[in-house]
């Protein structure tokens, strides 16, 4: 096989199957062999020692070469990672990904690729890391209707809402992510939940049998999220998490990554840290759960090495596993149909008449509220803070009501808008 | 395909495969076709019609049918279920089964058989109904050594235990338990920890890839248990479950069933009622929970189907999934060398100088306490009963210090033992 990349996940994946090449070799029969390595630098001093005529610069000499039967994409990004799956896949070599972005917009157009080549595409390392949910989806999972699903698939945004949970600032958190190698620099993909939006694409499209693309789903990150948020959370049963959402409903599917306030004896409120897990509803097995590491090296070159295990089974048999993606064909519904209560922290001058003014422009839309908590107004500043939780409501709707209640003349603020799960 | 048993699980199987059947043959470009279904009592109403001409009371129309290619066992129980998957094996045909007793005694020969008749034996329902575990360790933890696994793997007990902690005392809980049809008029095969045994020799093979006798697994059923070890668990922070626990350590693996406090903070306490989890350390994905429905109908179909898919897909291709269950072959070792946390609970006399004797005791085994606490003296038989948590103990040192105590004058009765998990 040829790798294209040896950074985190590569020399990750490359150290696994120098440590355990026996072993696997026993069980599967065929010994995983490495013929070349893509990197960007020759000289540059790596985690993993890779013999020097192993390395190159040239993509074409793993790409084009015959005699390499599978190639294992570990870039990351969308280009040039799309072209060289796709040459790949076109010259008949079969392909391991765990790239995320590339699956979630190009998935269905290179699995029909995968499929007229008679190779195989997988990529279980895309979500979750050593979560396998891309393989329990296709074939554990076979018999059932899946009916909902949600998820913490981003351990980033997770890592900081837990540190936020026990007490730090936004800020403090971040920058703990970022020290701990957690946080990129630019933190923007993980923080404002486009990573999210990719996995859920991938997720909602094999559990659902039907294309989500990751433009069909909506996203709102956690930058807006303070400290008081999950305080006031807090005092009333809830944490906050970064929930990935997706129900098949009567119009059809809705798919939205949204920061969440679940109440603490909901199975995903104890995922901490940099833990994920995926929760299923299935018309056959009811609730079903996978919990682990998200990501990381070595979670992540597991799924990598299980895929590439799985391609030898099917190389020596001369067979291949089709993905056939959208046998079904269900309408994609706008979030902004997507119904659920919410929690809204606003910033109101400290005066007669502002929360009936309020809850006024609420019933024009037929938002009902739930329960109001007025906390001590700024003296210097006369400014009050409330936080309202509401009944269900059309997310449309609650958008409209807000962008009306932004303009009155009491609203200084409207501080957070966040969703609430059962 | 034949099927041997028509009761819950196979009802369940027939009904989903009637159902599903358009959906699962566009999946996998085949379609499953039940020709012969073997039942006790031709006469007997079920809960799917099976039509007249495919039932039958005579195995061998079945078992010897050339023209059947996968048999489906779900019967349970070992005897006959054991000797027609063996035969049906040796005509080479394919078998699922949902039979953990059978897997858990004969697993390995059974495989064996398989292999050398070139077809499949697959059993993904006989542990965890609709929980994928063998699945996921059979491919998709390929590349890791799994260290420890502990599972909640016995509905009933989980259901029962439940709801004692919720107040209920083990007679109203096994009698609400059967009411609901979660436990059998004859509990003792779950109550006692048996069933768990057989799931645990299952996972424990797979897992550490060493065969693991039932025979060889510890086993303490809940019966022992009372009211009041559910409140003194509270009290200290802590959930009665009865775990499955297997660990490989320096002298080779040590696998047992027994009824543990576990931290309220632990990922397994929060399992609740007839829910299943395992929670799996593995060197490259670390901390791995699977969680979900372990038995009924429709999960256990689910399982079951999920493995004719699997089968179906291999005959269109004329290949095999071969299961090598022990190319590792550690040291089983002896439940008594497991070290442990100890709850005690015991009746003893209340005068000046017990504690003592009982301390003295443990503390010629180097067993030491952590904490004590004495509660009230029944005024009329003068009996005060104490709770003793341990620091860690070799099972065996911990049983021959209570064997001990046991014969002490002052010591009414050792009411319960139970181990603590951290």
């Amino acid at each position: 096989m040829g790798l294209l990349g040896a950074g985190v996940v590569g020399s990750g994946t490359l150290d696994l199957l120098a440590r355990r090449g026996e072993q696997i070799a026993r069980s599967i029969g065929a010994r995983l062999q490495v013929r070349r390595v893509l990197v960007r630098d020759l000289a540059r001093p790596r985690a993993v020692t890779i013999p020097a005529d192993q390395l190159t610069t040239d993509p074409s000499t793993i790409l084009d070469d015959p005699s390499i039967d599978v190639v294992v994409e570990l870039m990351g990004g969308e280009n040039p990672a799309v072209e060289y799956i796709a040459r790949a896949l076109a010259n008949q070599k079969h392909v391991v990904t765990a790239n995320k972005e590339v699956i979630a917009k190009h998935g269905p157009e290179l699995l029909d690729l995968a499929n007229r080549n008679d190779v195989n595409l997988f990529f279980e390392a895309s979500v979750g890391g050593g979560i396998p949910v891309i393989s329990v989806l296709r074939h554990d999972l076979i018999a059932n209707e899946i009916t909902s699903l949600r998820a913490i698939i981003n351990g980033t945004t997770n890592f900081i809402l837990t540190a936020m949970e026990q007490g730090r600032s936004y800020d403090e958190a971040l920058a703990e992510a970022q020290r701990l190698g957690y946080a990129e620099s630019d933190p923007s993909n993980d923080v404002r939940g486009t990573d999210a939006v990719y996995k859920l694409a991938i997720l909602s499209t094999l559990a659902f049998r039907t294309n989500v693309r990751p433009s069909q789903i909506g996203c709102v990150g956690i930058d807006q999220l303070r400290q008081k948020d999950f305080k006031h959370a807090a005092g009333m049963g809830y944490v906050i998490k970064l929930l990935a959402s997706a129900d098949v409903g009567a119009k059809g599917i809705v798919a939205s990554v949204r920061p969440t306030l679940i109440p603490t004896s909901h199975h995903l409120a104890s995922v901490k840290g940099v833990f994920n897990a995926v929760l299923l509803d299935g018309d056959q097995i009811d609730k079903f759960m996978l919990y682990g590491q998200g990501a990381g090296a070595r979670p992540t070159a597991s799924a990598v090495v299980a895929d590439l295990c799985a391609i030898a089974h099917n190389l020596q048999r001369g067979v291949i596993d089709r993905i056939e993606i959208a046998p079904q064909d269900r309408p994609i519904v706008d979030p902004g149909d997507m119904l659920s209560r919410y929690y809204l922290r606003l910033q109101v001058a400290d005066r007669p008449g502002v929360l009936a003014q309020i809850a006024q422009v609420l019933a024009t839309k037929a938002i009902s509220i739930s329960s109001v908590m007025q906390h001590e107004t700024d003296e210097t500043t006369g400014v009050a803070e409330i936080v309202i939780m509401t009944h269900a409501a059309v997310e449309r709707d609650s958008a409209a009501a807000l962008a009306e209640i932004r303009h009155l003349d009491s609203v200084r603020e409207i501080s957070a808008v966040l969703r609430v799960e059962r």
